[in-house]
C-alpha cells in the first residue's frame, strides 16, 4: 500500500525535467560543435579513460547509494537522472569561456571527462540528503552545486592561477562541504531520532558493495585522467600511487572497522565509506606525490581519519549540529579531502629548495582552500535556506532575492510555482514515495 | 517443490547443445584461421572496443533480462548460452564470403565484434519470448535469427550497396520485428490474462538496473565501434552524439514515466526500457548525424515515442493482436529504431545539395527498410509457425517444408525427434521449470 | 541475535592488519621506486589490460564467492582484503631480484599486473576454505600462498628456464592444489555432514552470476596480458582462442549440467564453476595453441572434465578424503589446469619436427609440473598443519619449527600470541560471525 500523502511527482518533476531538457537542447543547438580536428590516436588513448570515469560516475556512485533496505531504486535511479542533467549543464558552463573567445562551445572527450568530474562533485553533495528530499530538489541541488563548483574552479584558476588538475580535484572538498551545509540547513525536527527505514540488509549491502568495488577498481583512472601525459611517467606515477593508497586504505579501514565496533565485528557500510579515503586523499594531493610510500602513508592516515569520522563524528554532527548525513560524505570525502590538501602542502614545501617559492606556494594553496570552503559553505547554506523556505512556504521574497542573484532565470519561475514539497518524515528512505515497487508489469 | 510436468531438459537440451557445438568445432577446425598479419597498434586500439561490445552483449543484455521475480537465472543464464552459440554461428556465416574467395574464414577482432553485434540482434528477439519458451527453443530461435539477420545484411549490401555500418545497425529493427512476429505467432490462449509471476520486486529491479546502467554506459562504444576511424573526428562525433542522446533520453524517459503513471510515480521497468531509446535511434541514424543537437533531438523524440509505446502500445498489442512482449522490445528497439531510420532519411536529404542524389538516397534508404521489414516479419512468422506446429505436434509436413527450405540440415532432424515442448502456462516466468533453485549444494 | 562464542576479531584481525600494513609501508618507503622512463604509448596500451586484470581479481573473484545464502559479505569483503594485502606482498617478493641487482624495486604497470596474477592464485586457494576459517587465517593463508607461488615461479625460471608466461599460468594448478591440501588438512569432524548454511538462493545466485560473467568476459585479457606483443598476431591469437574456448565451455557446461542433474535441470552453481574451465585450460596451454579449433577442443574437454569433477569428485573428495571444497576449486581450476598442461605437452610435441627437441621439452614440461605439484602440496599441508595445531593449541614447537624455517619473522610472533581460533561449526558459512548484518546505521 502506498504511503498516504505521498507527494505526487507528476505536476512537478515532469515539467521541470522537460523544461530544463528543452532548454539544454536549445543551448546545444545554437552554441556547441564537436571538435573534429583531433587525431585518431588521441581518441583511442582517451576513450578508455572516458569510459572509466563514466563507469565511476554512473555505476560506482549509483550503486554505492543503494545500501538502504528500501531505497535502492532511488539510490541508483536518481543518481543516473542527476548525472544526466548535471553533465549537460557542466558541459555548457565549462564551455562559456571558449564560447566567449571563439563563438562556439567545443565538445570533445576531454570536455566530457571534465564535465563528468564536475557531476561527481554534485553526486557527492546529494549523498548527504539522499532519502530525505524529493527528486525535484535533487535535480535542482545537482544543477546548483555544479554551477557553484564551476564558479569555484574559475575563481581558483583566474585569481590564483591554479592548474585544472588541482582545482578540479577540489571536488571532494567542495562537494562534501556543500552537501553537509545543505543537510544541516535542511534539518527538520526529529531527524536526530533514528529513521525507521535507515538500515541495510544482506542483499542491499552487496549491491552497494558492487558500487564500492567499482569505485575502488577505477579510482586510479579518476585520479590520473587529468594528469598531463607529456611528462613521461607522470600518469604511471598517478596510477601506481592511487592503487597503492587504495590498497592500504582497504586494509586499514578493515582494521579500524573491527577496532571501533562494539562487538569487534566488521561493519560493511563503515568499510564501504572508508575504503576509498586513500584514493580521495591522494587525488587531492596528486601533483605533489612523487613516491609510492608517500601515497601509502596518505592512504593509511586517510583511512584512519575517515574511520574515526564515520564512527564518532557522524553521530556527533547529528546530535550537536542536527546535521544528518545519509551517505557519510563527511568521513568519505570531506576529511580525506582535507587530509589530501594538507599532504599536498607538506610534500610541496618539503620538496622545494627555495624558501620564497615555498612560502608563495603555501599562501596560494591556503587561499585556494579558503575560497573553496567559503564558496561551498555559503552556497550550501543558501541552497538549503531556499529549500527550507520553500518547504514552509514563507519568507519568499528574502530567498528569492538570494537566489535570483545567484542563478536566476528558471529558479524564480520555479519558486512561484510551488514545485517544492518534502516527503513526510515517515516516508524518508522509502522508495514507495516515488517509485512503483514490486508491482505486476501490466 | 518443483512444478509438475516440468519439461525435462535432459533428453533435449543436452544433445542439441553437444551436437551443435561439435558441429561448430568441426567447421572451425577445417575452415578458419586467425588473421596473423595485423599490427600490434591496431590490436591495442581495437581490443578495448571489443571488450565494451562484449560487456554490452553478455553483462548488459544478460542482466537487463533479470527483472522478473522468479526468472533471474533464466534471464542471465540463457542469455549467456544463446550468446555463446550465436556468436560462433555468426562468425561462421559472416565468413562464408571470405571462405569462398580465399578458401579460409579469417578471424580477427573486427570479425568477433561484428559477430557479437549479430548476436545482439538475436538477444533482442529473444527478449520478446523470454519466460514463455524453453531453452531448446531459445537456442534454435537464436541461431535462426542470426542466420536471418546475416542474410538481410547480405541482401542490403549486394542489392543496395549499403555500407556495413548501416546494414548492421538495422539490428534493432530486424531483431525486434522478428521477435514481435515470433511472439505473436506463438500466442497461446490465456496470455492476454495476467501471468502470475510476471512481476518485479526491489532486488530484481536492481539487478536489471545493473544491466541497464551497463548498457547505458557502454552504448557509445556500441554505436561507434563500426565507424571508420580514417576520417578524423567521425568516431568522436559518434561517441559524443550517442552520449548526449542517451543523457537526453534518460531525462525524458523519467519525465514521461512520471507523466504516464496513474499515481504520478516513477516506474523502474518503464525507465529501463525507455532510457536507451536515444542510443538506439542515434545508432540507426549514425551516418547522418553531424551535430550534437541533432542527436539530442533524436534522443528526446525517441524517449517520448518509446514511453508511449511502453505505456499504451504494449497492452494494446497484447489485447488486440495477442502479442505478448516480455521485455517490451517494441518500445525499446522497434520504435526508436524506426525513428532513427526516419531521422537518417530527413537529415541526409536536408544535408544534400543535389536533388538527384537526395532522391536516389531516399529510394535506396526506403528499399533497405522494406527489405529488412519483409525479411524479419517473414522469418519471424515462419519461425513462430514452426514452433507452434511443433507444440501441437500437427501439420508437420507443412512446417517441415517451410523450414527445410530455410536452413534445413539439422532442423529436419530436430523436428522428427520431437525435441520441442512448451512450458505449462502456470510455469511461465518461473526459473523452477529449468533450474535448481535455492537448494543445498551437495 | 549474534551467535554465541563468535570469535572476536578485535584483538586479532586489527593488530595483524595494522602490523603487516605498517611493515609493507616501511619496505615500500625504503626499497621501491616508480619506473619513470616508460613512454606514454606503452602506458596507454597497458593500462586497459591492467584494469581488466584488476576487474577480474576484485570484482570477478569477489562476487564469484558470494553464492552462499548467508555468506555474501565475507565472500566479497574478505576477497578484497586478501587481494589488497597479497598484491602488496607480491609486488615486494617479485621485486627482490631487481632489488638485489639494482638496489631498487621498480614498480610499473607490468609489475602490478604480475602481482595481481600472483594474488589470483591466492584467491583460488582461499576458495577452498571460504566460510570455514576466520579472516585472520585468510590473510595469513593468502600471504603464505603468494610467497609459495612466487617461490615456485623462481624455481621454474631458474631451474628449468621456464618463460614467465608459462610459470605464471601455473597459478591455477598451484593455487588449487594448495587450497585442496589446506582444506584437507584443516578437516574437522562433522564436515562430511551437510553444513546448515551451505546453500544458495535466487538472489545470491545472481550476485555470483555477476562475478562469473565478469570473469567470463575479461578472461581473454587475463590469458593474453603476458603474451609478448612483439610477434605480430600472438596477442590476437591468445584473445581469440580464449574467447572461443570460453564460448565452447559455456555451451558444454550447460549440456553437462543438464545431463548430470537427477531432475534434468540446470544447476547454476555447477554452471558457474564449469563455465570458465575452457579459459583456464587454454591459459595454461597458451604458448602452444596456434589454431582456434585446438582451443575449442580444449574448452570442450575442459568443460566435460570440470563438470564430472563438480558432480562426482567433489562429494567423493569429501567422503573419502574429508576434503571439503567450498568453491569447488578442484573442478574449476585443478582439473582444467592439469588438462591444459597435458594439452600443452601434446600440442608442442605434435608441432615439433625434431625428436630431440620434443623429448627435451617433454622432460622440462613434466619437471615443471612435478615441481609445482610438490611445492603446492607440501606448502598446502604445512600451512594446514600450522593452522590445525594452532586450533588445538598443541604441538607448538613442532609447527613453529616448520613455520619459522619457511617465513619466520612475523609468524613466530603470531603463533605465540594465540591469534588463531576457528569459527564454531554451526557458524560456518555465516556472515554474522564476523560482520554486522542488517543493522540500523547509527
Amino acid at each position: 500500500m502506498p504511503p498516504q500523502y505521498a507527494p505526487s511527482l507528476r505536476s512537478r518533476l515532469a515539467p521541470l525535467l522537460l523544461f530544463l531538457q528543452t532548454g539544454f537542447i536549445i543551448i546545444f543547438a545554437f552554441y556547441t560543435e564537436i571538435e573534429r580536428n583531433g587525431n585518431a590516436d588521441d581518441f583511442s588513448k582517451r576513450y578508455p579513460e572516458f569510459q572509466d570515469v563514466n563507469v565511476i560516475v554512473i555505476l560506482g556512485f549509483g550503486f554505492l547509494g543503494t545500501f538502504l533496505v528500501r531505497h535502492g531504486f532511488s539510490g541508483s535511479g536518481f543518481n543516473l537522472l542527476v548525472a544526466a542533467m548535471a553533465t549537460q549543464w557542466a558541459l555548457i558552463l565549462n564551455g562559456v569561456e571558449s564560447l566567449y573567445y571563439r563563438g562556439r562551445l567545443r565538445i570533445d572527450l576531454k570536455s566530457l571527462i571534465v564535465a563528468e568530474m564536475c557531476t561527481a562533485s554534485a553526486l557527492i553533495s546529494i549523498g548527504a540528503v539522499l532519502g530525505k528530499t524529493n527528486p525535484v530538489h535533487l535535480i535542482l541541488i545537482g544543477l546548483l552545486e555544479v554551477s557553484g563548483f564551476i564558479l569555484n574552479k574559475w575563481l581558483l584558476q583566474f585569481l590564483l592561477n591554479t592548474r585544472p588538475l588541482i582545482s578540479i580535484m577540489m571536488l571532494h572538498i567542495f562537494g562534501s562541504l556543500f552537501g553537509l551545509m545543505l543537510t544541516g540547513t535542511l534539518y527538520r525536527k526529529g531527524s536526530e531520532q533514528r529513521f525507521e527505514k535507515e538500515k541495510f540488509d544482506t542483499k542491499m549491502g552487496l549491491f552497494s558493495m558492487l558500487g564500492t568495488v567499482v569505485l575502488w577498481m577505477f579510482w586510479p583512472s579518476f585520479n590520473s585522467v587529468l594528469v598531463d601525459d607529456r611528462t613521461p611517467g607522470r600518469k604511471l606515477e598517478a596510477v601506481c600511487s592511487t592503487y597503492l593508497a587504495l590498497a592500504v586504505s582497504a586494509v586499514t579501514a578493515a582494521a579500524m572497522s573491527v577496532l571501533s565496533n562494539p562487538k569487534g565485528k566488521l561493519h560493511l557500510i563503515h568499510l564501504q565509506s572508508c575504503i576509498l579515503a586513500g584514493g580521495v586523499a591522494v587525488g587531492v594531493s596528486m601533483s605533489a606525490v612523487r613516491h609510492p610510500w608517500e601515497a601509502m602513508i596518505i592512504g593509511f592516515a586517510a583511512a584512519i581519519i575517515s574511520s574515526i569520522g564515520f564512527q564518532y563524528l557522524k553521530i556527533h554532527m547529528l546530535l550537536a549540529f542536527q546535521c544528518h548525513d545519509t551517505c557519510a560524505i563527511l568521513s568519505s570525502h570531506a576529511l580525506p579531502g582535507l587530509l589530501g590538501w594538507i599532504a599536498h602542502l607538506v610534500l610541496q614545501i618539503k620538496d622545494s629548495d627555495d624558501h620564497t617559492v615555498a612560502i608563495r606556494f603555501a599562501v596560494f594553496h591556503i587561499c585556494s582552500l579558503l575560497i573553496t570552503i567559503a564558496l561551498s559553505v555559503t552556497l550550501g547554506i543558501l541552497t538549503g535556506t531556499v529549500c527550507l523556505n520553500l518547504y514552509s512556504s514563507s519568507r519568499y521574497s528574502q530567498c528569492a532575492v538570494f537566489f535570483i542573484s545567484f542563478i536566476s532565470l528558471f529558479e524564480g519561475l520555479l519558486i512561484r510555482l510551488k514545485f517544492w514539497r518534502p516527503p513526510q518524515y515517515k516516508n524518508c528512505f522509502d522508495d514507495q514515495a516515488f517509485w512503483e515497487v514490486c508491482s505486476h508489469l501490466l
